[in-house]
């Protein structure tokens, strides 16, 4: 794709609103827009990286049976008075209707999964049953200033299982998190994984996957060693106590942003919607439900908290928008002709929304400025200079230095995350 | 995938709270589920229509040259004040929140994309733009009895267009014409293209593409033999008057579906948030906007009107949610090893996705009973009969009669709609 057509270009100065850095970073490079504090327009490479890391979620949630629906976002009052949810949930928003009728708006989707899955369980037999969707989520925020890391509109990958027994939420629980664990590596991320209070979702324990970065919300301590981690708020441990799960290293404080979260709902939801099914032997039994979140949008504002650095955005090769940014610098026509003859060659062998061909009449600096500003793995600079030995600069986007390539081998040299 | 684990299974009775086929059919076939009027769940095998059917509109948006984005459905009141649809459109819902701010959930878009691509253009030499999404929208409608095809909370592809003037609008809708046309020929659906009032939206004139089904909710005169078609309501033709367009047929009455839409905004959104742009020779331009929307949930809901016969739906292979409906009839030990070895050969040769093998142990005459409600394209029955003679019986779900085919030779033999 040619940068000068391309909806979303870099802003000059940042915008002087955004406190956090994915704010800032996301909005001046054009990633995003923010239509007010918590709610943002995602423009076409924001779009890329929040379908990339969506698309890997999905993958994920697929691997372990999960199965994929979509599930309203509006929902009827009455859901919500049945769990209680609707007058003790602050930040559930009450939409009136010209009919009459009131509804919510899905902050989370307990109410709407829970009578739907649970209508189609007849008998054990049935269970367990995993059902999950990406989609999006509101909530009522008081304060809304970390960017994409806390929304008032924001999109989550949520899972909802149901058990016939506590050790089959378990086994489930375990392989959810070898699937939450390989989702972040796969993102870049090292997650460790907390227990808090399930807080209004639940009186059992609750599990989250943290991040450690600056920008989070959390205070924890962390095994450096192992993926345990503990809330500062519930910790019985201190920072520099050996870890007691892996003995390996001491524990270290942080600031962690929460990236994923599990909740053991027990039988509230199943009970509340007066749903059992019959038990192997006759009788009843009352389902046990589990709610696993990733945030989707959340975890794009945490990778850009911790994949950058002071001139831009360095995104994993996984979720980068495109994978090359070639950059033609001056107008001289032979460089022009030879960068349009690069970008066909990497259009052809990557395909064409996998690289960016800063193609505009703006000075170098401003070109390369904007190459690092925007954060693609691999930039592919054709200049005068260059072209006078029959050669393209290649650098990575994280490596200090650039190196001559002949541009008849840009292509077959794209190191291995570009190229695959 | 294995119909006994899919989630989503038919219902045996029909269910009594829908009045239009496509909602009785969707929701008895597995689908979707419906939480509230106008607002449902699709449930996987919905889901992948409903994707199908986003695809190939997002293909051809592409390829239009339009850019995807992704707006917010909570909007500030402020940008709908200054249109005057905050008090003037009665569908839109009003959210209050406890900031003592209030919101207003998107019936469409125009109030976001207006104001965010405006801000991002200087002059008439950045324009014509058009970006679009495919996004969630809700409407405080009184009543919704028809399903899909017209919901509470719905699924749009709505592009939004700026134009430096009125000849450079007129021929973008040009070229969406010519792509919404392919959209629904795509889609397998006749679609016609009628001039109407622009109502709220606009004091200028719109267009219509309309698809003929009596579950619409508009009379039209069509042109049998051109695109061309007209609202009653403005109508100054009367049936079995000659096509005014191509004089080739005589025009009939019929009722129709509204599957698409375009407005031509005229000035009026750069002109509310007062965003006009340089002219080319000084001066300043107020950009005309063009909106173009295609239902895709309510397509969904137009193809299940259209696609089926009493016995349940008939998918156009493209929107399918899956090509080959596998039945093994009963439960002889030599017919699920013939079954299981040809869902293994289907599934390889198409993608585990697009073979449904029914493995449930219920009778024969449930199987092939819910094989034509689900209705995929082609049906193939492994039975103690067909494995006698070494083969499979195969049927597409459109046709009066099955045939034989050697077991070995089903997979070489898929009809090309299906392998491909």
């Amino acid at each position: 794709m040619r940068y000068s057509q391309l909806f979303g270009q870099t802003i000059r100065q940042a915008p002087k609103d955004e406190t956090t850095a994915n704010a800032r970073l996301l909005v001046q490079a054009g990633y995003v827009d923010k239509l007010m504090a918590g709610v943002y327009s995602y423009l076409p490479l924001g779009l890329r990286t929040l379908d990339a890391i969506a698309d890997i979620v999905r993958e994920e949630m697929d691997a372990t049976g999960g199965q994929e629906v979509r599930l309203p976002m509006l929902h009827p009052k009455a859901n919500w008075v049945a769990t209680g949810g609707w007058d003790a949930i602050d930040i559930l928003f009450h939409v009136p209707s010209r009919t009459g009728r009131e509804y919510a708006l899905g902050s989370s989707e307990e109410e709407v999964a829970a009578p739907l899955a649970l209508a189609r369980l007849q008998t054990v037999a049935d269970l367990p049953l995993a059902i999950y969707q990406i989609g999006w989520k509101f909530r009522d925020e008081l304060r809304s200033k970390s960017g994409l890391m806390r929304g008032r509109e924001f999109l989550m990958c949520d899972m909802y299982s149901f058990h016939a027994d506590q050790a089959d939420f378990d086994r489930h629980y375990a392989t959810m998190k070898d699937a939450y664990l390989r989702v972040f590596r796969r993102l870049g991320l090292t997650a460790k994984v907390t227990e808090a209070s399930g807080g209004a979702f639940s009186d059992k324990i609750s599990y989250e996957f943290m991040v450690v970065t600056d920008a989070g919300e959390d205070d924890i301590l962390f095994c450096p060693a192992c993926d345990w981690c503990v809330n500062v708020e519930i910790a019985t441990v201190a920072a520099g106590a050996p870890c007691p799960i892996c003995h390996d290293a001491t524990l270290r404080a942080a600031r962690a942003s929460e990236v994923g979260n599990v909740f053991d709902l027990g039988e509230k939801y199943s009970r509340a919607f007066e749903r059992p099914v019959r038990g192997a032997s006759g009788g009843t039994v009352y389902p046990i439900m589990g709610c696993f979140g990733i945030g989707i949008s959340r975890v794009m504002g945490v990778l850009a908290e911790i994949c950058h650095d002071d001139r831009g955005l360095v995104w994993p090769a996984a979720v980068a928008p495109a994978r090359v940014h070639l950059a033609t610098l001056g107008s001289d026509a032979a460089v022009v002709a030879a960068g349009e003859d690069l970008y066909r060659q990497l259009a052809s062998a990557l395909g064409d929304r996998q690289v960016l061909w800063d193609d505009r009449s703006v000075s170098a600096g401003v070109k390369l400025a904007d190459a690092d500003l925007i954060g693609l793995p691999l930039r592919v600079v054709v200049s005068a200079r260059t072209l006078a030995g029959g050669e393209a600069e290649v650098k990575s986007r994280d490596a200090a230095d650039a190196r001559r390539v002949p541009l008849s081998d840009v292509v077959s040299g794209l190191p291995g995350q570009v190229a695959r």
